[in-house]
């Protein structure tokens, strides 16, 4: 059987949960939190890190670190997953959803564009795939129209953008904020997890506290006051110290796991680019602004049936890929209490996209297996 | 040095934790959180269990399963974690504080009564070192005005209610809601964590549902549907399969933990009493109707400064107790949009209570040390 995932333990794991218990401390923010935080701030030059029980809970804190609420609006893509407008309503937000581009499922400036209101407080781009949506032009209207940009950027770790100028600057560095997961279905995993990058100064103290419960209780295990108490809306966004000492066991592999998804990633690329070529399929499409994290490989069918149709025949071979979003703007919820909008990119991405296995373990042979399959279905 | 308390590994913690990792499944709600929540469920007869990834994101899913919104509002005791308040604070509720008894922690009934008005829709109750509120009360009240009821349970596992008819529930399984916590400082450990108990099935769907991101994912890999999409408000509130695997560990041993801090709390009651009884401190005083699970053991002070002087003498033999809430009604968020309010008992408790070193590996020695010192203070 080859699953579209697989979880795995590739170095200190265990001996690090092991450690973090003997230290005393397994509640949030102990020392293995924050070498995680600082590992990141270091390698991507986020300027604070910190790190959270999901993405979904660290779109939520940009969430309150916006200030959104009941009356704002919140442009999202309507390919994506439900927390990136999730976390919005929550604060009451109206969420207003836009499409993909026509040649990738990031969200299209453009489109954008046409969509910011007097009410907009709020873009969410998300990088599909862990790649780059056009952050220049995001920024440039989010600077024009005075708007916070939060960055879905949970496929995006070790990605990068490249300004006009020749800048490059990680993904999640860009906007106000930036949320990253650590599902087990990302490049580094801890099961759930994720965490908040913080890119603009004046937000630190607040997102400190925020996410201590709306305590100051950071200051005061730093010593800086003598207790600690409520002082502004927030919950428990700090994970387990268990999460983050295996999380960091990850990190410190960083440059294998990359590797290794770098290899998979060009296989499946090279494998398939003779369906591409003629008609079949489409592959992945890498915009010269972008790198690759190699966080999934996707390919995108000519209709819902054909892809259908290749899901039940792979999975015959007990090889299970699956497709991935549901236009958010048919979803009950949005309907319930909007009027039906159309949008093409998204509904086809719905429709015709469909992702491969992908994971650290995934053999040479295995994926030999799948592109092979692929193949012979088509031709 | 004694700290106030200190992590523990009883079982196979990590040897589950890899189990879960070669199943193929970290994410949540997988095998681990399962065996959780059935443990929960035939132990305790609560009706169903959710784990979550913590106490506060239990109330906070409370919260929304209520639908408490702006205009509603939440009856909390002031003498409480911030997060019993917060979790419905977030929700835009109006929070009410009210005092505690006399000569308990727990929130007193006759208060709760006078400040019902038209807009109550929740009482939350909290079981102050896992001893029992006066639930016959609290329930009566609130079938009668027709209100919510969720238990802040955080503290509060293993732990009973006896009713006047002699019927005994466990703590948690008599609110319509219930919010318990895995967080280090608790009898049962994952550093960060907790679970929801259900107690009305009306509610089971709904609940599923707003802890998985406002979708029926749940549903959808039970087979119920064939694919999942956003329904409802919700978050990320499942915890990594890599907490649940450590929890259940601490299940499997859960009467060998409880077996030993009953121990430690009768070595502190045996061993402190003569100073009760010469009018220097009070002890924890145990209702009829509650037992006693052995969450804590605190000593209220005759005065602050008294209590200041106990906590730097015993300091200075590197023991380390500690005070615990403080008044939420005096707290900078509160008043910020509140009138200043009187809440006597709080403020004493706030001032007087003084929490003694408390964990699984805490030795006889060690207690005895801290038991002599005390007294040697007083007399
Ligand atoms: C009823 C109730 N409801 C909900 C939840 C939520 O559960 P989740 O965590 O699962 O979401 C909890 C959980 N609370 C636990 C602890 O019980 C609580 O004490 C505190 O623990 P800490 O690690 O902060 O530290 P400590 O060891 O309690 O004290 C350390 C120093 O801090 C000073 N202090 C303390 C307080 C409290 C405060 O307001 N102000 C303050 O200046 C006293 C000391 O010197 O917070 C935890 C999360 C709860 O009890
Ligand atoms: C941009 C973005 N922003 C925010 C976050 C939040 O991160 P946190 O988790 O850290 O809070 C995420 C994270 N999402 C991950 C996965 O990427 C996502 O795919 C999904 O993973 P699943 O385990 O559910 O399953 P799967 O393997 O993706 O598919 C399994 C089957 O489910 C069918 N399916 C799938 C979807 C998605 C859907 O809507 N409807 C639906 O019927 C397809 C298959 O048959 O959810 C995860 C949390 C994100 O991507």
């Amino acid at each position: 059987m080859i699953p579209f995932n697989k979880p795995f333990i590739i170095g200190k794991e265990l001996t690090y949960i092991e450690e973090a218990v003997k230290s005393g401390k397994i509640s949030g923010d102990g020392m293995f939190t924050k070498k995680c935080q600082q590992f990141f701030e270091q390698k991507y030059h986020f300027p604070k890190v910190l790190m959270t029980t999901s993405c979904t809970d660290a779109l939520e804190m940009a969430a309150i670190l916006c200030n959104v609420e009941p009356g704002d609006e919140v442009i999202v893509p309507s390919y994506t997953f439900v927390s990136s407008a999730n976390a919005f309503a929550l604060r009451g937000a109206k969420i207003v959803f836009v499409d993909s581009c026509h040649d990738n499922p990031n969200i299209d400036p453009v489109e954008i564009e046409k969509h910011i209101t007097e009410k907009t407080k709020v873009i969410v781009p998300v990088h599909y795939a862990g790649v780059a949506c056009d952050m220049e032009k995001i920024m440039e209207l989010a600077h024009k129209h005075n708007l916070f940009v939060v960055e879905d950027a949970a496929q995006a770790i070790d990605s990068y953008y490249t300004f006009s100028d020749g800048t490059r600057k990680a993904l999640g560095s860009i906007g106000h904020f930036a949320a990253f997961s650590f599902h087990e279905t990302k490049n580094i995993i801890a099961g759930e997890g994720g965490m908040l990058a913080i890119n603009d100064p004046q937000y630190f103290d607040r997102a400190e506290v925020i996410r201590e419960k709306g305590t100051n209780r950071s200051a005061f295990f730093r010593g800086e006051v003598n207790k600690y108490g409520w002082v502004d809306l927030g919950s428990s966004f700090l994970p387990s110290e268990i999460i983050s000492a295996f999380l960091y066991a990850q990190l410190e592999n960083l440059e294998i796991i990359q590797k290794k998804r770098l290899e998979i990633w060009n296989n499946y690329q090279n494998g398939l680019s003779a369906l591409q070529e003629k008609g079949f399929i489409t592959l992945p499409d890498m915009p010269s602004y972008a790198t690759n994290n190699a966080h999934m490989y996707y390919i995108v069918c000519r209709s819902y049936e054909e892809r259908t149709n290749l899901i039940q025949y792979l999975k015959a071979q007990d090889i299970h890929p699956v497709f991935h979003y549901l236009s958010l703007n048919k979803s009950d919820f949005f309907l319930a209490n909007n009027p039906e909008i159309d949008i093409p990119n998204s509904d086809h991405f719905t429709d015709c996209l469909l992702r491969l296995p992908f994971y650290y373990e995934l053999s040479e042979t295995e994926q030999h297996k799948i592109i092979e399959l692929i193949n012979s279905f088509f031709t």
